[in-house]
């Protein structure tokens, strides 16, 4: 990955949307909100994106090392390249978004919008009344399961404006988007725009038309945590080793335990959110110790994952503070690093009890 | 699913394997071996069931219940019924193997040959020595996980001969080949003839060809477990929940955390069995205690499973007797259960210990 991002494919062709997908993206981003880019271009580019990216995984088969690393050190996958590519490619398509940054390469660069002439980026500008986005996004989430052929995803956020620095998380990151790569392609997609303290989001999934195409299609409308009582209660636990030196977290795991909760965690934290999700309970916990350090990125990880999960009416917090993770201020830098404990409100606000006092 | 198995629809074709694999599958099953069925007709057929069904699922948005139960009581979900319906059909156009029997419908049953001629039937057998083949299958492995689109699997044992009751497993089952549908379409084959104590193990992939068909080529020739020192060390606890009622199961997941192995635990057989094999090390367990049933079908499950994990130079224990699973005397009926512990051997040694005292 060359840091000019000079992208020598060309763009795939935007993957269609049902009927259905896109009279609900119209109720749900109707005109006078004058957010027509986000509907008619963004977010069907952050689709095509996902299909292209589940295209290229279902034929990596080699998932040997690149024989790179990122700039966090971390070893990259060959399919890390393929997806970073195929994203930075869609992105390239869509006039309002002007700036990108990927866990990958986490710097804010200006999107090249390659292969369109100035006449039509001006003209799609004008007549989206001057929508403007930056999109940071972790291409493909879960490297260590790849190999073993378990579910992947990428993450998106999105955000008013020309950069994610600086900015109030909760003010600024209007929307999320988990793609989910396993034995289907779906998608997971939050919004929440100024003005809407709740929020949507819904689900879309990947599916093979007739006439021998692929097609996005509205799965659920409508995606929440349900409301108790729960037939089963699921947890999640990430880094359990740190259950050595982290009293309270080992006292955490050992409640889930004794109370009958059901372990599903798979180390990917797509599959392992998007689970929670789909099942309507769930808790979800990286915690950050001493001895082991806040791993996931805040820009590209726990922000999106925190609005997405706070739009289906849960709740994400960081463990080291306790406080909601849209609370915290501005990023001063891409790489910033934290934990997140997430899920229902209530498992949540359990969880806080026990690891913050 | 009618109890006669009526085939409606027509099977798909084969879907081709690369020269890599048709040679690799040569080396394996050299002509005067006698098995031209198992490598010509048989294993092809079965990674065109696997194909079909990745093809399936990939298309059921909807995975809502079917509507239907199986015969073990549970939901059974309309993508279960896609999975048996591509399996038949396939099993359909494969001469040799005469009885099948799935966990969705545990009762064996002649295989009826759709839309082959008995004059083919009769030239194909006096071709391949009358090789005859019983299979059992688990269709779709892991239904709690279809919803949230985690990876899934089949699970396939193959028999010599006529029936796989009564039949010692460790001489008559020869065969098990695991389907995983994850973003990428895999297998993972085990084969044991009579004569070859130890067997050898492979792993392929389904990839989409230049001339938009797929086809199955080898990824790598030989799958075992890795030899101490490891790097990494994984565990999979099935039924977390039964550490309140089975103080060594405690005891042993106390033992895990306490030595740092790394949690990976999807939920699903195959996904959590396939992990440890690409890893190199991990060790699956579902015990069994006297709250906790046994829930595993040993056709459909175990018995296919503990192959291949021998066949890979691991090892699979029943649980509740610390004996090997294959060293079990012969099935009485198509649903018997049983717990399983596998994986790296010494792993499967200490938990023996553990949990058989």
């Amino acid at each position: 990955m060359t840091a000019s991002h000079s992208l020598k494919a060309s763009a795939p062709p935007p993957t269609p949307l049902s009927a259905a997908l896109t009279n609900h993206l119209s109720s749900i981003l109707p005109s006078f909100l004058s957010r027509d880019s986000l509907r008619t271009s963004v977010l069907p580019h952050l689709l095509t994106s996902i299909a292209a990216t589940a295209t290229a995984l279902r034929n990596a088969q080699d998932v040997s090392l690149a024989g790179s690393s990122n700039s966090f050190g971390d070893d990259q996958l060959n399919v890390d390249v393929l997806a970073e590519e195929a994203i930075r490619l869609c992105l390239s398509q869509c006039p309002s978004v002007v700036t990108a940054s990927s866990e990958e390469d986490p710097v804010e660069k200006p999107v090249q919008h390659t292969g369109l002439p100035f006449q039509v980026i001006e003209a799609e500008q004008d007549r989206t009344h001057g929508e403007v986005y930056t999109v940071a996004f972790d291409p493909l989430d879960g490297s260590s399961i790849i190999a073993p052929n378990w579910t992947v995803g990428t993450i998106f956020s999105l955000w008013d404006g020309t950069s994610a620095l600086g900015a109030s998380p909760r003010q600024k990151q209007i929307g999320a988007v988990l793609g989910v790569y396993g034995p289907r392609t779906t998608a997971v997609v939050a919004l929440r725009l100024p003005g809407d303290d709740k929020g949507v989001c819904f689900e879309v999934g990947l599916s093979d038309t007739k006439a021998g195409q692929q097609e996005w299609d509205l799965i659920r409308a409508s995606v929440s945590y349900a409301a108790p009582p729960f037939k089963t209660r699921y947890f999640a636990p990430a880094n359990l080793r740190s259950t050595n030196t982290h009293a309270a977290y080992a006292k955490l795991v050992a409640h889930y335990m004794a109370e009958n909760y059901t372990l599903r965690y798979c180390g990917g934290l797509v599959p392992d959110v998007v689970h929670a999700l789909v099942k309507g309970h769930g808790v979800y916990l990286s915690p950050v110790t001493e001895t082991s350090q806040a791993k996931l990125r805040r820009l590209y990880e726990t922000f999106p994952l925190a609005l997405l999960v706070e739009c289906c009416g849960g709740r994400a917090i960081d463990p080291a503070t306790g406080k909601d993770i849209l609370g915290d201020n501005g990023l001063e830098g891409c790489d910033e690093r934290g934990g997140i404990v997430c899920g229902n409100a209530e498992e949540v606000q359990y969880a806080k009890e026990v690891l913050c006092g």
